[in-house]
């Protein structure tokens, strides 16, 4: 059945995820304007450029329009006490589809039991990124040539890291792959995740050694430890726990890669040179994979 | 003769406000793109994120581009001194049409005096909205079939409220329309609005009790009373004098509205089910209309 | 050798000067849409809301698209520790050419060392501001008839104004210029500026009196004093040292000119008609031009 919208990863099932990264790969190098006349709002209650702007860029290049907010919560009416559900029912009727990203969990499931139009959750709180979980698994399949069989370590912030939860939702629906879990003492999964996981019949380990599992695996996802989440004395021990250099990227099978949500700081410090030309490092192209998942999102939704 | 810029209610007779309904009836379901090539400068000196949106769709299903700022008050050239004139003067040469909202009353005058281009008044600080007034008048000709021969009443913050002001002026050019006024004591329309209604053969009363009157109108104007305006005890004690909910609505007429500017906070309190399939709850069809005069109105400025 | 990126004025030869102009010359009243499907992201992290409306509404009527965010700062990863490098890589997938402002001298250069598509400078802190160098001396060109054999005075603050900076660099390309600089104690001219004029042999001399200048210039480049720069009293005294009004403006010869990069504040005190008729007063059509230029310069560098 198709989606009328994407408000977490579980909802997407292996043929709606290889619809949406086989129309990717054709609207990649494609010049035709499906969505032309069309209108996306990006409706961002907490600023994330980079989020943003690909879903503008994704949009213009299919021929739509973008209207926009990038501080809704300071310049809205919700400011005045209007709902979220009020928003987006007037929202609603000046366009086609509505990108949300807010900063309480749930927000998107709210917006959707409202809205006449499609709703993307683009990051809502401690919840869900839907959207990054496609691209950094659309990169797996483009990168590694597959997304069974495989072994992923997932590393950094797994507490509150959004972009681990849901990408651990979509690992879920493959088969033979294994996840290694690395984090800092309390940043570690939560239950609800390895719930799901074993589920779904998803091996998965908690480690603590890094470079030890290096050299085993087929994708390191790193994560950012956000600063916010710690006092300022823990954030300066923690943020240097595990770490990528050019010393222990070399620890990496040759087709192995290495993944990150981006923004880094300073749990990846490599040259770059090394950024540049060793291509095991992913991350870049992970980043323009969000366009090309974002046009396929985009007109699957519209179409 | 026809407008230049739109800068208050007043300045709309009765041909030029029906030329711009039919327009926006013809818009509505039209795919022309009259204003290709043309562009909307929304330039927002205090953010309102629907009003500019609304504006934004509406140039762009008319073919036409946007530029724009939500915070010019502190992102422009206003926190270096310079003046609102030579803002629009230079802002002029970049666009065809500007939308000024600020929090100056009077502002949109002084900008047509020095515009090269067409001005509309977006909202001015104590002053008008007559882009809201417009809307709301043509819900009231959609919704109850004519304007002439209507009593509608008018609730909440009328001393503050631009929307009712601007809202009377127009009903001021109708016939045999009756307005009853009801808000909290100090915040009832001024003498300013009442001598307007006077001159132009409006009928209208002061009453205290809502539910007293919701059997006799066509259309109830609910207002927001703005928190800003009061201490946070009175606010308390003001927000909930008058309330619309799923008792009182039904002491309207079957064929009566209720219009509200929207954002609404307490003064509406009913049930969402209620919102979607009462008829009589017009508000969110209020807020869409907003976006058919819009593209009637860029289009018939720009011509 | 055409350049991939604009960073500052000294990369700019008389040949690629005049191959802009040119350009500006006949994209002005043309309706030819070369940069159609092209996507602009101004990446602004700092506001500039003339800068930044200028650029978008160029790109728009070359019909092209556009990508913005107006406060990178406070708005992008980042406030997250992400590096300037790595938004650029990013972006660059998400848009064809960028417009950078930053509050940060050499941010330009950074950015361009690590972008796959061309960066234009749209303002780095007390560094350059080349396109704004450019659409003065697109000025002169166009209302003075020629650059070489030029006298022309620059006013106010000569120290801090990157606007001079830039102009200085682009005039040490032509031949027979004069410059007269005219400012208050402590914002005089900087040695690197001299030298750079000494070496390209223009005569210029440091003056203290303007309105023994003004009958002999052909050009007065009028610049504020930015408050920021000194304390409050010295603000009060320094701000009106140096002054244009009705009376001084009639010092100037019939064809001079009077440009300002805008806005202007005290130091330019002229009633708007005679501004308006006042064919000597050139800084609207100034601010008009920067479309004209920034148009050439996207169409040059995308081409």
């Amino acid at each position: 059945m198709k989606l009328k919208h994407l408000i977490e990863s579980q909802q997407l099932d292996i043929e709606t995820i290889f619809t949406i990264f086989k129309r990717a790969d054709e609207l990649k190098n494609s010049t035709v304007k499906p969505l032309t006349g069309k209108i996306l709002a990006t409706l961002f209650y907490e600023p994330s450029t980079r989020t943003r702007l690909s879903f503008e860029s994704a949009m213009l290049r299919l021929g739509g329009y973008v209207i926009s907010t990038e501080n809704a919560k300071e310049f809205s009416s919700a400011i005045k006490g209007e709902s979220l559900q009020d928003t987006i029912r007037i929202v609603s009727s000046y366009a086609d589809i509505i990108v949300l990203r807010h900063f309480e969990e749930g927000s998107s499931k709210i917006a959707a039991s409202v809205s006449s139009i499609p709703i993307i959750n683009g990051g809502d709180g401690g919840g869900q990124h839907p959207t990054q979980a496609l691209l950094d698994l659309y990169t797996i399949w483009k990168e590694i040539g597959r997304v069974d069989n495989i072994v992923i370590a997932m590393v950094g912030d797994l507490k509150y890291g959004r972009t681990v939860r849901s990408l651990c939702y979509l690992l879920g629906k493959f088969k033979n792959v294994k996840i290694i879990f690395i984090s800092p003492e309390n940043f570690s999964i939560k239950d609800d995740i390895k719930e799901y996981l074993k589920k779904h019949n998803i091996k998965f380990e908690e480690q603590t050694n890094l470079n030890k599992h290096l050299p085993c695996v087929d994708v390191v996802y790193m994560t950012r430890i956000q600063e916010e989440r710690v006092s300022a004395e823990e954030y300066q021990n923690i943020k240097i726990v595990y770490k990528i250099t050019k010393e222990n990227l070399n620890l990496l099978k040759e087709n192995a890669r290495l993944l990150h949500p981006l923004p880094h700081v300073g749990e990846i410090d490599l040259p770059i040179e090394i950024e540049q030309t060793d291509r095991r490092v992913a991350y870049f192209r992970q980043a323009e994979n969000g366009l090309y998942i974002r046009m396929a999102l985009l007109s699957y939704l519209l179409e």
